[in-house]
């Protein structure tokens, strides 16, 4: 039921968010019910073939045996499905095999799939992270040869780019390829690498960061395709080392792997490997965000139900009343609710903005859509981590003792979502990613861009809301000169990139926050989210300043 | 070495607790140097013998065979170690085998064992509080034939309270205790006990909550003790159905437990059994808040010794950095630090105050104490829990990728530190336990003497930090004047409630902050601290209005 029910809200919200508007003009095939259809069979498929394997994925984990990964009952056989299903490539060219669709449908849909199953589902956000990036940058050859197969589940693929030694610092990657004899040989140790080896499929390609120029830092890096097996079957010099064992995502083996003149195809060009990454990590930046979104979704739904059905407390010779009905557990509960559908609207009006920036007709428009969802990706980034997180977290705190048990799936989704906040570039990076590049280097068009679209969104409504909206945007106005001058003094700006980073947040779910109406949120409530989200602005305010 | 830091902080911090300092004027015998080699030794007991225990205790857990519970290896030497050395019994009295020190020097000590092993420590933790119940409330042939067998960890005790339709609504407890042929006998189920049974020692006492009455809610309910066998060792109709599968304190089996016509020791008066509750219920909240503190100490010493050694980042062509040199990392582990600290004089604060509640010469001194330890206990209890929680994660995050694996015992103590915002008094109810209790019921003399102490202490220091502090606490009267006004429309105030406890917890870290110098934290700080800490306080009163 929840699972639909989520379906509901996605496309309740997707039909007030501007940019899907825009984007359906351009887009004459994503009619409401071609994209309804799609969303509610998203939420089928999570729900019966990807909800059973979550417990299974976390309670048995994987292990290496004889020297490979095996990954936990049914997993193969649900990723098999899903593949099959279409899933991996619906916003992938249609050219290479995809569907074609808009990355606003594919968005819509991936928070069902991570819900879900979201240990399996990092296999797949891996592959299609592949098969966009070597749709991008590889020569036709190798594009024709491995998308298709990725897209059909028969080979899957992962990101490499972290090592012992260059986590967040990328520039220090010591893993290294030689050109010799006309073959590219990689080696070095790759650590972090999700589904590094396993069992799902018959090859894997690993997308590799590795330094083929004398020069430091990031710019002697290329980017190289490195698959486990030759076609053959042959082994290519690529052990997995390691499993970690984590706190949660269980399913998902978290491998070290060492590459020994392991073969590999260069994917672009020499020397520019981490810009051609780029896309790739904004896709895995979003992935994230939709990840948080589909835990913060189950945990709310869990709660929620929860509250209605459990009775505690009441006069005490009358019958025990629902906890929902008591003043702080509805807090609580409201607190959770409006987080959870500030992220939706905020998620889906990224993904409209990066379709946007790639399709929209006018070049201004494509280079304003890029900036814009450039400027909100740390944001999803982050909050639709920590959403997922806090959350669970809140989720168990309305079930008490229950919520803390393995009967309920809330702490399993505490677990899983606690590493949100570290991969793909932790919270630290993202603030620093807003503050050092999107507003010092860049000079905040993006910023700009998302103050006036709030502006005009929050003035439409009228009344109380949209005057406290506008009084909001004014104070991060203000702020945003603020941090623009602390330029010339990094340090002090730096160690206060986090507060700015919350602050735009709540500036962004005020703003998010008139879309709620639409699925059901009441004008009261409203605005006492306004309120809260206000309070919370002119604190991260004052730590700014 | 951690754990000598930890506790040359307390003793550093117990030195200028003024509570300490009259404590020792009325306690000849606790001269510095005796509470230093005791605080000494603790920590020694608690790296030495507890600290090995605690992943072994997660790793392995509990389980039940042939119907007994079965706790992890060591557990059982540990806590007879635990009990020779005389730790269980530093604060019940001499004429009971105990060392009859004040409970400031327990509370000293008890963060460290928390550290050590938090589950072993849920055992000892319920021997403690029955010694104190028996003391208080059992006749002298049951008191004189179990405490000095709990002291010795020959016998074990729980406190069995909660029931599958009464957890945080303790007046609809339906286990019955019937009294026929001269003897009192339990029927009925109890959940979520700690300890419920186990294989640490001879025999166990559950000191219980059963209805003798017809009256409806708490007033029907009387106080037994219900030994798990009889001194001959046959069984005596209790039964452990289950062990919870938690997420974490796996080493402490959480048990629902049956009781089928067990024979029990009426303990005390008939009809008294939750008012004679009480005084153990707040010694267990203030285990709480020892726990988190305990488990923070621990998060904040890693990460912090973590971020001196990791290298990322700084320029490419230079060998990399300290993290702890990165702005935002520094920020973090200043916030990981301060709050710790706060909770940790805090944490002082209060038990002095509850041993001079005990011991004061002028009764009303003795009232005073008693108003002020209850007004600060729901903070202790909240406030220690959400810090040992918080600051795991917190930790995490410093760590990064490492910090989410099993490496670092960091996600092992995020997941034992979550159930403690749960039991004892969920959050939701220590937040009503202040508002509708100490403020509306009692008419807030606790919170009145709070606001004294805190303007005298921050007074004393003269400065910015003192003009600063001082407007705090106004801005606070004023949050109180309106609270109390709430008291005509309870549903609105019960809705604030969280945010009051939230405020209040921000006045009183402003205080304490004013003692962190102490533990060699430098002025510069300490003021953005409280800046910090005014912006909080901001916020939460205005969620108040």
């Amino acid at each position: 039921m929840s699972f639909s029910d989520q379906a509901d809200r996605t496309l309740a919200l997707l039909a007030v968010t501007p940019g899907w508007q825009r984007l359906r003009s351009l887009r004459q095939d994503c009619d409401d019910e071609t994209v309804a259809a799609i969303v509610g069979e998203a939420a089928s498929f999570a729900e019966r073939v990807l909800a059973p394997l979550d417990a299974v994925g976390d309670r048995i984990g994987c292990r290496i045996e004889n020297g490979r990964v095996v990954t936990p009952p049914g997993f193969a056989a649900g990723y098999r499905q899903f593949a099959a299903a279409g899933w991996i490539g619906i916003d992938v060219g249609e050219c290479h095999g995809g569907s074609g669709l808009p990355l606003a449908v594919q968005a819509a849909c991936a928070p069902l799939f991570e819900r879900g199953c979201m240990s399996l589902m990092m296999a797949a956000g891996s592959a299609r992270a592949a098969c966009h990036l070597l749709a991008a940058v590889a020569d036709a050859e190798t594009a024709d040869r491995w998308i298709p197969k990725l897209l059909a589940g028969d080979w899957a693929a992962t990101i490499c780019i972290s090592e012992p030694d260059a986590g967040s610092d990328v520039g220090r990657i010591r893993t290294a390829a030689a050109w010799h004899d006309g073959i590219w040989r990689v080696t070095g140790q790759k650590v972090w690498i999700s589904f590094g080896d396993h069992d799902l499929c018959g090859r894997i390609g690993h997308c590799l960061l590795a330094r083929t120029g004398e020069e430091a830092g990031t710019r002697g890096l290329s980017l190289f395709l490195v698959p486990d097996r030759h076609a053959d079957g042959r082994p290519n010099g690529v052990t997995p080392e390691r499993i970690e064992e984590k706190m949660g995502l269980h399913g998902s083996p978290t491998c070290a792997l060492r590459f020994e003149a392991a073969e590999a195809i260069l994917l672009g060009e020499a020397g520019r490997g981490l810009p051609q990454l780029f896309a790739m990590i904004e896709q895995m930046r979003l992935q994230t965000g939709g990840q948080g979104l589909g835990l913060a979704s189950a945990c709310c739904d869990i709660a929620e139900a929860y509250a209605r059905e459990r009775r505690q407390g009441g006069a005490p010779d009358a019958p025990a009343v629902p906890i929902a009905a008591h003043p702080d557990v509805r807090r609580q509960l409201r607190s959770m609710r409006h987080r959870t559908e500030i992220l939706r609207a905020a998620h889906l009006e990224i993904a409209c903005a990066m379709d946007l920036a790639r399709i929209a007709q006018d070049p201004p428009d494509r280079a304003a859509a890029r900036d814009f969802a450039g400027t909100l990706l740390p944001l999803i980034k982050t909050f639709g981590a920590e959403a997922g997180f806090d959350i669970a977290s809140a989720g168990i705190q309305v079930l008490g003792g229950a919520g803390y048990t393995k009967d309920w799936p809330l702490e399993r989704h505490l677990r899983d979502a606690r590493v949100m906040s570290i991969y793909e570039g932790t919270t630290g990076m993202q603030a620093i990613d807003l503050l050092a590049r999107r507003l010092w280097r860049d000079g905040g068009m993006g910023l700009e861009i998302c103050l006036e679209r709030a502006a005009a969104d929050i003035a439409l409504g009228g009344g109380a809301l949209a005057r406290s909206g506008m009084e909001a945007v004014e104070e991060f106005r203000a702020l945003l000169a603020h941090m623009q001058a602390l330029k010339a003094t990094p340090e002090a700006g730096l160690e206060r990139a986090d507060s700015f980073l919350r602050a735009f947040w709540c500036l962004v779910s005020i703003w998010m926050l008139r879309r709620l109406g639409s699925v059901g949120l009441g004008e009261d409530e409203l605005r006492q989210s306004v309120d809260r989200l206000r309070a919370e602005l002119a604190l991260f305010g004052r730590l700014c300043r």
